[in-house]
């Protein structure tokens, strides 16, 4: 018998049609500083950056996890790809960073082109939002890594600051407050231990206080922060801002604090969100663990002086995003 | 009982435990353009350009397939890495750039920060050598999504070149020369092909005509062209770089040729290397296939000039780099 790739369990054709599928999405999100077409071996970029004195490059690369187990239990797949965008955005946002453009990598055990495109529609409307260009991406079949149905992604996002107002939480210090603002869900972070604890519950069924079924509340779009923090920094002094990620709170905000100086958080200050609660009751989970692991209601800090603390709050409201003092620097 | 993240099968503190790994590595590679230290939301690279008249980043995203199979078979995970990065270098320097920075992704079923440590070094060392900063990445441990002992990555990078210089393809004309400069192997493309076809072969055996054993000959590190292009573009007027990559000679080759013209390659032009001849009879694969799914023995391709044939062979030559006339432009 002749071997061929397609008998390994890797079909060219799905690849071309997959990057047929794509290449409108890719290019819908392009501007002027898009130098190149799809297809390439490298995707080019403008970096001639005339508006800035000292532009600097602003990256960061992520994943969504196992929120990944959800979207494909729930075959929905529209949505992942927004979740990356707006994780990776809101990385290098908090550094007072504007997003320039978008790179993806999904791995298949069997790549379906009608899956992928979902996926990768995903990645383009979510930086059409964030007005970022999705300039480049791989897309992979492994048959033998993966399972047939399941897939895996990652996406690199670069932007570009002005040197002199990149936010660092180097000025911050002692009694400066903390401003959570809320977040819609768990984003893409804790999901290996929700899964494990929520395992009982049908993903289709509408849990007690819930608006949405299981699955969708799980499976909402982790929120890009972008808006706000650009009115935040264009209006005010933001000392340093925190995207609440893997680590929680603390550990998230202890990465901009300075050494010397720590942080005293209310828990009581907020309410926490439905479910978070159904998270902490089925798996019995301590504070302590809920706190390290989840966002648990809050999405992104901001550390301000104290005397900046009520109208960073009416400005928030302006643009229906609720802040809650939740501590300060101590 | 309480339920953890640990529980869940996520171990923070095995995550914590590699990134304080891994710093070392990262840092090892910085330059002054490198403006942060691992561990804020983004990193920073300075993006002044001072040497460049219209600077143009260009960036690439890629994987490196079931090769991980193999290195996961063999145990041994300092050199994948390296084909991630030099793969990565190929993709931006057939465009004329030279790297400036990578972003790397490393998702693992279950997180053994020793393992995580040598797949990093190997970032570290194909950066160092390709004069890149290794200035961000991504640690994941999916339990569910991958087996135990598996894992996957993917890296972006992103270099620099000066728009005027862009290789783009676009003089290409009738009559142009293909030279192509040997591979070392497979490089990254055609595992799983590859493997089906040989899962009869013991990876710690030498098949007859080789000097390594089927393992190692398997796990050959990714060449990086970056000297050759970097002599070859300084001295000649190079219309096209092709890196051969999935696809084949034809296939990359084609992407940077004007449409209208097309290639008339000599596929006796060079003799097979012993692991590709291995796998055709192995697997009783056509020529066809063999042609688009491997680089059988062709890493990188150069489009010129007839008259700068003879010039550029000798160039690469002093730099023990065989060129080989495969080709013309029809």
């Amino acid at each position: 018998m002749s071997e061929t790739y397609l008998s390994s369990g890797v079909s060219i054709s799905a690849g071309e049609e997959t990057v047929s599928k794509i290449k409108s999405f890719a290019k819908s999100t392009f501007n002027s500083n898009v130098l190149s077409d799809i297809g390439l071996f490298g995707a080019f970029y403008d970096a001639s950056f005339k508006n800035f004195k000292h532009p600097v490059l602003v990256s960061s690369v992520d994943g969504v996890g196992t929120k990944l187990k959800v979207a494909i239990a729930m075959d929905k797949h529209d949505t992942i790809g927004q979740d990356l965008v707006n994780h990776c955005v809101n990385d290098i946002a908090v550094c007072g960073a504007e997003p320039l453009f978008f790179l993806d990598y999904v791995a298949f055990g069997k790549l379906i082109p009608d899956k992928a495109a979902k996926i990768i529609e995903g990645f383009a409307i979510a930086c059409k939002n964030n007005n970022c260009s999705l300039i480049g991406g791989e897309t992979a079949e492994m048959p033998g890594l993966y399972e047939e149905n399941d897939y895996d992604l990652s996406g690199t996002i670069v932007g570009v600051v002005e040197k002199e107002k990149i936010i660092n939480g180097k000025e911050i210090k002692r009694g400066d407050v903390l401003i959570g603002f809320q977040s819609n869900g768990l984003h893409t972070n804790g999901y290996s231990l929700a899964r494990k604890v929520l395992s009982n519950i049908d993903l289709h069924s509408t849990p007690q206080n819930f608006e949405l079924t299981l699955g969708d509340e799980l499976l909402k779009i982790h929120k890009s922060y972008l808006s706000l923090i650009n009115a935040l920094k264009n209006n005010f002094s933001i000392k340093g801002f925190s995207h609440i990620t893997g680590g929680g709170i603390v550990g998230n905000t202890l990465r901009i604090i300075p050494k010397g100086l720590s942080l005293k958080i209310d828990w009581n200050g907020w309410q926490l969100p439905e479910i978070f609660k159904l998270i902490k009751t089925s798996g019995n989970i301590s504070d302590e663990e809920m706190r390290s692991v989840f966002n648990i209601g809050i999405g992104l800090i901001a550390v301000v002086d104290k005397n900046e603390v009520e109208n960073i709050l009416r400005t928030s409201e302006s643009l229906n995003e609720k802040g809650i003092v939740i501590g300060e620097v101590v």
